[in-house]
């Protein structure tokens, strides 16, 4: 049995420790070999936990902190000035190695900014990217993809080391035996896009440990024809967005037409369903368990609104981050990608 | 009454006369002053027009071609080698001067490559861009969007210029008046994006002419937020073809629904009509009506698999710019824009 320890950043998302600590405590209680270390305010920690009765416990322990980075705050002044915060001490454990993963539902920017400073990125990676698993036409298949958002620009070596994180994490988090790994791009022939993308496909295509399947097109993101989807942040945040965006548009046109006949009113909870499920995951920042990868740590970030179930959920990834060892096998394949490209 | 002149490529699109002649007399049936000259095979579009006894007709016009345009065919191989294509030709009566607009449900790619080397761009302007109206949350008011794939990648100059151009078109094609034009990015805030957007936006902002309402993402494209949305054209096309993407993830998880249950059965039309509707714009191939604007004359891409009431719509629209005079309109704007600028 590993010894399993996740740092937890109980004063971050809307609610704080209002839906951290409950999560915290149902993770403790399912998990019988998971250790929690809760950074945030003692006493609100402890008078929380004891009303639960879950305090003390053999497996939480509590790093005081005595700052909060606010949901809106920019990024670089959490940075300078918020060294005593729940989300920054989180961090530090992780990065001091006494805490294997961080979880956090507190101000996305900010996160990055702190986790790529404290952490630092693995040998060969020239950025992190943020990965999340997207829903698709085969509902007991998610889609990986990467980057959301944490880079504007992505340059060839860069796409290619994406490539390799995305695909390590589709086998190790989604148990997907050589993953199908794709450019996303405005058409799928050679000729097609900007010249890193060609440039970054060639590298794919020398590299016999990743299943590269080719460029596809943003049409194809929900139809499982690749396991993981490649692209930058910029292009990725746009194109998350954008299916938020329809998903809402459907919906609302939808509830248009239930308003308007009897029938449709019946049945109104049956059609909400598959798009309240769809829409969702759309957005980076409201799906559950988007991972910050490529660092020399495991950081889960929870949505800003996550509930107590949401939260817990992103738990669970940060334990599967840690059990399957994801940047650890990251460091692996990326050497031996490496010396493929080269 | 003004003289108008549209030269149509008879053999372009997937069923090439059988959809465009019709389409054709639907014309000059229904817009008295609207005159044709048919670019194809001289034998087969008179055989086809005189059994709807259409032929001879005082405002139907014949150019005999020799070649065709293949749907799959290289766009750089088809300007080099099909200069007799029915595409060419209707593009050269353009040029010459001797039609105002040309309408083609032919091969994408090779008619933005002939379009843009036969009536080059607008003083001023850098790139054509392929805009095309989007549906959105009120069903009265279309979102323009601008570029849906012509150029992989536009500086900040191009964007400018996409910006003012769609202006116009959402002013003249679609009577906004001082349409709300934003530059699309992956955040709001001022310092998001690349380099390139943010100085855009900087001469949006120095440009009086130009309702410039800022940032907007991805989630926005469909709200109404803004009127012209402007981007690069891999981010255009990504977007676009995810809308498609989502939009048919959507529609198959309905039908499954549908499938499952009685009730729904009977709502199944009910419920697929938005969806369709909905899903069909989606593709900047498929939506017809997508204009290439910026160049000096008209041109609109009908979609390959038009039917006769599709290709007949592309037709109204060419009338319509041509009746607003938009490359006119586009040139002023831009002369005025880039003292602005300057």
């Amino acid at each position: 049995m590993i010894n399993l320890t996740i740092a937890l950043d109980v004063m971050g998302g809307d609610q704080g420790p209002l839906v951290t600590l409950p999560a915290a405590i149902l993770a403790v209680e399912n998990i019988p070999y998971l250790q929690l270390i809760l950074c945030g305010d003692e006493s609100v920690i402890k008078t929380q936990l004891s009303q639960q009765h879950a305090f003390p416990h053999p497996r939480i322990s509590i790093m005081p902190t005595t700052q909060v980075v606010e949901m809106d705050e920019k990024p670089i002044f959490a940075l300078r000035n918020k060294k005593q915060s729940s989300m920054r001490k989180a961090l530090d454990l992780v990065q001091q190695g006494k805490a294997q993963a961080c979880v956090s539902a507190g101000n996305t920017g900010a996160l990055f900014s702190m986790a790529h400073f404290v952490l630092k990125t693995l040998p060969g990676v020239e950025r992190p990217a943020l990965i999340s698993a997207l829903p698709s036409n085969d509902p007991k298949q998610d889609v990986f993809m990467l980057d959301l958002g944490a880079n504007v620009f992505c340059d060839s070596s860069v796409l290619y080391q994406f490539a390799i994180m995305g695909s390590v994490m589709a086998k190790e988090v989604n148990g997907i035996d050589n993953p199908k790994v794709a450019l996303l791009n405005m058409g799928e022939e050679d000729n097609k896009g900007s010249d890193h993308i060609k440039q970054a496909a060639s590298y794919l295509v020398a590299n016999d440990d990743i299943n590269y399947i080719g460029f596809i097109e943003g049409n194809d993101i929900f139809t499982n024809k690749a396991d993981v989807i490649v692209c930058d942040g910029f292009v990725g945040n746009v194109a998350l967005k954008t299916c938020e965006g329809v998903a809402r548009m459907v919906y609302k046109q939808l509830q248009e037409i239930i308003k308007k006949n009897l029938i449709a009113q019946i049945m109104g909870k049956l059609l909400s369903r598959p798009l309240k499920k769809l829409f969702k995951p759309m957005n980076p920042d409201q799906y559950n368990g988007a991972s910050l990868i490529g660092l020399r740590g495991i950081v889960v970030k929870s949505h800003g609104n996550a509930n107590v179930m949401a939260f817990y959920a992103a738990i669970l990834e940060a334990v599967t981050e840690v059990e399957r060892q994801v940047p650890t096998k990251i460091k692996d394949k990326l050497e031996q990608g490496l010396c493929q490209k080269a």
